[in-house]
């Protein structure tokens, strides 16, 4: 990216303000635009745009970050002010952008549709990180007409943020996320809505196979309202497959081999998706520990990792309000799982057996 | 539970030896008997039953921790083995169980339906921990005649093991867990199911919103075979209130409106849900730490917490395999996360800007 000088961003809200936080750690100028002055101020703020002198520069790249709704009218005011740019779009569907932008002839070969797969139920631009993208996928979908060198420049840009630029037609993209992303996101909501018919002292039972199936349920409605309108087409076909599956469910609830079934499948299923950022799935050795007094017993765990250089893919607290003893579970590879817990037993840690895991 | 000396636990599973380890740390001598031999090997080590003369003694209190199916047969050889005994059983449902012991005169008054709500993923013994129970909800369901010094003596039991004793008659848990365990897996199994669907490359753009809403669709199918068959007509009306939702879903696709209620209904249900442990929501502080050499700066990191008395009530890693810089959320109160931001910020660490949420 030596060449790249100034970039503006149409949008201050989550994706754009943290490419925003991204770009400005190499250098990079950058300019924000959005209708809402909050989100505006914010950005900017951020990412520190001061100098009016940089604001006359004209940019290299200009990125539409708005939702989708708004694509059609910025795209063509954006190519209007700035016609010599290369453009991309960050939205959740790519197929009526690339439409959109097909009918400009001038336009279609200095765009390229993308699609970083990234976000937070936290929006806007309070919830923007700068490395939001490290180790994502990041979807490309070119025009017909797309110039090879604005294609090479933008995956450029996509590697450069850390993430992994994956070509792919819009069409087809827009069929997979609405398999991976937006089909999740409705399920989670059906599941959500009927928790509105149970009393507290239920809900007061909840575990955390409820809390992780409902969690995507506390998005934004009114942002996904407009993604899954814009791909409703992709995503008809889906629904009516998952209500043929809840159908039969019901139906064969009498037969003990349905739900079986089922539950098969639904393993099967869960066991296609891949590890973390997109890379095959890594079976990572589950390490509990009981601790007491936690923040000092935290540090010393960590410390007798550090002693024995051993890595710590993840880790969860759980514990009681109130309460000093808690059970870390070290997520580690198996070798350092090995190491880690022979170290640990020998120096008196409450170390309890292994297992294995995704 | 001064008078504890023995207890006799039917099933060596994840529940029976969670038990049984509980127990043992307490000192009461604890027998299993299984007939899946590998279990009951494994659960005897684990909890170390080894001396015959305690072998001779009689259980004060006898624990049915087997699958429901099996329940009819055990409940009553255990109570002809053993007439004086207290006897509870730990299983998913509990109308069936109830139905059962009342039948049998003698055994009712001395008989109380259980159930711990805990649990993991990874069944068997293998997976058993001491501290399974600590904060959980652990539903108590007597039957018409219990014994009010049976139902005390269970009642210190499951606070013994620091957990919380919820009276719930039988049909009513029996309606709340097919609400808030049984729907939400049928629900993941079901959305996990049409996975199956989808190539390689589209599933390699999951997100962490797919797999939180499918993580249990990996549990065992044959256990849960036998759940949802035993609970199937609490779990009836809730799946046809599903298909309900879903069937308006699909018919209002083409009207936003639709959908948008949906997403609000949806978010609304999942507000409902409580905080960990069954206490009332707790608001999280979130605090970004960028940190690269992780398992120095982890220790480091910790070191920092303890030296200002902060605790830290969860975290999560994210990290790009194979690189050295990743991202710590730490989850702590608002005023903890104050003191950790200045501290850290002080001493020159990557602190981005805190986040509220649950």
């Amino acid at each position: 990216m030596n060449s790249l000088k100034k970039v503006r961003i149409v949008g201050a809200g989550l994706l754009g303000t943290s490419l925003g936080l991204a770009l400005k750690s190499q250098g990079v100028v950058v300019d924000f635009s959005d209708l809402n002055p909050t989100h505006l101020a914010l950005a900017r703020d951020l990412v520190g745009f001061t100098s009016s002198s940089q604001s006359e520069l004209s940019p290299e790249l200009v990125v539409i970050a708005t939702p989708s709704a708004a694509f059609r009218e910025i795209i063509r005011e954006e190519f209007r002010l700035n016609p010599q740019a290369i453009f991309i779009d960050l939205a959740s569907t790519k197929t009526e952008s690339i439409l959109e932008v097909e009918m400009i002839t001038d336009l279609a070969p200095l765009f390229c549709g993308t699609h970083p797969m990234a976000g937070r139920e936290n929006g806007g631009p309070h919830g923007a990180r700068s490395d939001l993208f490290l180790g994502r996928p990041w979807v490309l979908s070119p025009t017909s007409t797309t110039q090879q060198d604005v294609l090479s420049y933008v995956e450029d840009l996509v590697r450069s943020l850390g993430a992994i630029p994956i070509m792919m037609s819009a069409p087809e993209h827009d069929r997979a996320v609405a398999l991976i992303s937006h089909l999740p996101q409705l399920t989670s909501s059906l599941l959500a809505k009927q928790l509105s018919g149970g009393p507290e002292t239920w809900l007061a039972l909840s575990g955390q196979g409820l809390r992780d199936t409902t969690r995507i349920a506390a998005s934004d409605p009114h942002l996904w309202t407009g993604i899954i309108f814009e791909n409703r087409e992709q995503l008809r076909p889906l629904l009516v497959g998952l209500r043929g599956d809840l159908d039969a469910l019901i139906a064969g609830l009498d037969q003990p081999g349905v739900t079986e079934t089922l539950l098969k499948d639904g393993r099967h299923g869960r066991s296609m998706i891949p590890g973390k950022h997109g890379g095959k799935s890594r079976e990572y050795t589950y390490l509990p520990i009981v601790i007491e007094d936690q923040a000092g017993q935290l540090a010393s765990l960590f410390n007798e990792c550090a002693k024995i250089l051993v890595n710590v893919e993840d880790l969860t607290i759980e514990h009681s309000p109130g309460q000093f003893t808690g059970l870390i579970t070290l997520a580690l590879s198996k070798k350092d799982a090995e190491l880690l817990s022979q170290h640990l037993l020998a120096s008196g840690w409450n170390v309890h057996a292994p297992r294995q895991g995704q």
